[in-house]
């Protein structure tokens, strides 16, 4: 019988798509129930069936922790202010439990944790443009395959040669992390139909050696996943980059020039990509990194593994490296917790007259900030 | 501080993630509140920290519905007996309200509703076997631009000609399903592996012309999953269903005589394949019906929509496309709810004398009977 009205009861899915999740008590009439609507005026009204609820708050970022009010039928709901475009993370906490919204299926993952979103505006939304694909493929390393995404611009033959930037996410994060929390494919679309960037392929890794793949899609099972203790910045990834450049060189039609090749990372991504760029001279002409992860060297850091030489010489290498030409972008956010290691960077930079582009913005160690570094960072490339 | 606390704070991760989740009170040590977790026995635990709460079930189809145990510390849990090799989907009902599980960061959508899912046993896990690749691609339709996922097989070189099965979801799907609920590529990967079929290439469009993707990747916005009332079974998809072909054959390197080019598809989209394999009879040679829709012509579907020329002469097609030759599997649950339009679809064919192979499995109209159909199929084809 379930499966009948499945497939038949056309009419009233979508509108009380939630009805099956409250057990509360059966609603009996046509309601509308979708949540994480983002309205014409660019406000967002949240709705949740809950009559023997006692108190149900909004949390997360939409407008801070906010009660909803309860209408008579049992429906609390809450409609926030008009918005600035932004992707907006939320939950709902009913009588001291945070839930997942069932009003709405959009939901991102942030290490171990899931979030509802919502986006408001045309920044981060899919717009009516021509959209490129997007493709997990595994490559071979000395570590064993290995998984990553690669994004590939709208209408490209496969045979033209495009330049080639290597995005990689932070501390916690997979190769689906710029994908999701950074909204990647839409920012480049986006950014292509606007003619705000040239057509290029990104290439989005995986940055944790102790992990073949985002858990669930490695053959360790459906891990909860985390931060891994082993091989996050010890100078395997690093040091094990060229593979993967080979890789995608061969299986892909690139620009092999420095000229076409950018590396860019978000926090560990951006001290991995800092490294990368140091010990791969010959390869990057450009380097973005947001909020990075900065041991001043000499420093260990919290796992007192400084040994790779990877992280040998810094200030040789970084001469050499501004002698074969390096456009560095830096962006930190004023509030970030790792403001401190970025200006020991810059003072290091300065210290040896090495020039790059510093761009402050508000806000902290977050996606908001990441997402509008990269929609910055790839209109200076290439 | 919150910041640095999810930067810095490894041990912790995986542990006790779900302890933000928890608002009713704060845990003060390390307690293992991993859930959805599959024991070496192959039963299951679930677990959920909820103090406050008076009663925690277990729904969906690991164990029915089970109360949960409270320990002292306020932890819920349950174990299942050992259980079969599947894909099972749950959720958590805490004091008559349905959630989910905040231990297991692994959910599957069904239509509007998201479940927590667990992979007991090898069949649907991911192996240490090498791995196609997975990519949703846009393709140019005369209804736009609409998007497909594309499965590659592992080492492919993308030269070697291969042949291709177009693989159709249910009313209620889009291009998602058979990645998710249906384990496409891990069904693949393994039988791939294990020598059961062919290297090949799966196609899994987006059946619904009304929508030109998946919920949340289409220009549409943030919309909440429902079934499209338009353009779902009266023939547009069956009529356009040739650019699909000439987009594959154009950008993937293969094999295009009918030989090497199958159509299957469950529920909807077996009703799709079926007419699609009538209307190009030199195209497929193979056609899996899984729980297949079948309207006996003359009949008018739900919406009275029986216009397309798409659907005239079926018999006359038949005869054609048997005469042409066509391996036709048909598989359906003998609880199935369309099992009654199967028995009609099996006379049709007897009485036309068009040999087909019958698969009548247990069970009804839901994805474990279709994992196990694809499982099937993709072993007797090519």
């Amino acid at each position: 019988m379930k499966q009948i009205k499945r497939f038949f009861t056309c009419a009233l899915v979508g509108v009380v798509a939630c009805v099956s999740a409250i057990a509360q008590q059966a609603l009996s009439s046509r309601i509308d129930l979708r949540s994480g609507v983002v309205n014409d005026d660019h406000s967002v009204t949240v709705r949740y069936y809950a009559p023997l609820a006692k108190e149900v708050y909004l949390c997360g970022d939409l407008a801070g922790r906010q009660l909803l009010s309860r209408d008579e039928a049992g429906i609390w709901s809450f409609t926030t202010a008009p918005l600035p475009d932004e992707l907006y993370m939320y939950w709902l906490e009913v009588d001291g439990l945070r839930i997942l919204d069932p009003g709405s299926v959009h939901l991102v993952r942030d290490i171990a944790s899931l979030f509802n979103y919502v986006i408001v505006g045309d920044r981060y939304a899919v717009q009516p443009v021509r959209h490129g694909s997007v493709a997990a493929v595994w490559y071979p390393s000395v570590m064993g395959m290995r998984r990553m995404s690669v994004y590939t611009p709208a209408g490209w033959d496969g045979k033209t040669p495009l330049p080639v930037l290597y995005l990689l996410h932070g501390s916690g994060g997979d190769e689906q992390a710029w994908l999701e929390l950074g909204r990647t494919a839409v920012i480049l679309d986006n950014a292509i139909a606007q003619g705000r960037c040239k057509p290029m392929i990104v290439v989005m890794p995986n940055g944790n050696m102790s992990e073949e793949a985002a858990p669930g899609y490695g053959s360790k099972g459906l891990v909860v996943p985390g931060i891994p203790a082993e091989h996050r910045m010890d100078g395997l990834f690093e040091t094990l980059f060229p593979e993967m450049i080979a890789y995608i060189d061969s299986h892909y039609s690139t620009l092999t020039d420095r000229g076409n090749r950018a590396v860019a990372g978000l926090s560990m991504g951006g001290y991995h990509s800092f490294w990368i760029a140091l010990n791969e001279p010959e390869q990057f002409a450009y380097a973005g990194l947001f909020s990075p992860v900065y041991f001043h060297p000499g420093q260990q850091n919290e796992h007192g593994d400084w040994v790779s030489p990877i992280y040998a010489d810094c200030d040789k290498k970084l001469l050499q490296l501004n002698e074969a030409g390096i456009a560095i972008r830096l962006y930190i956010g004023s509030n970030d917790f790792l403001y401190e290691q970025n200006v020991a960077m810059r003072q290091r930079l300065d210290s040896l007259h090495i020039p790059f582009h510093y761009t402050e913005s508000t806000g902290g160690h977050e996606w908001r900030n990441w997402r509008t570094y990269l929609y910055d960072f790839i209109s200076h490339i290439f």
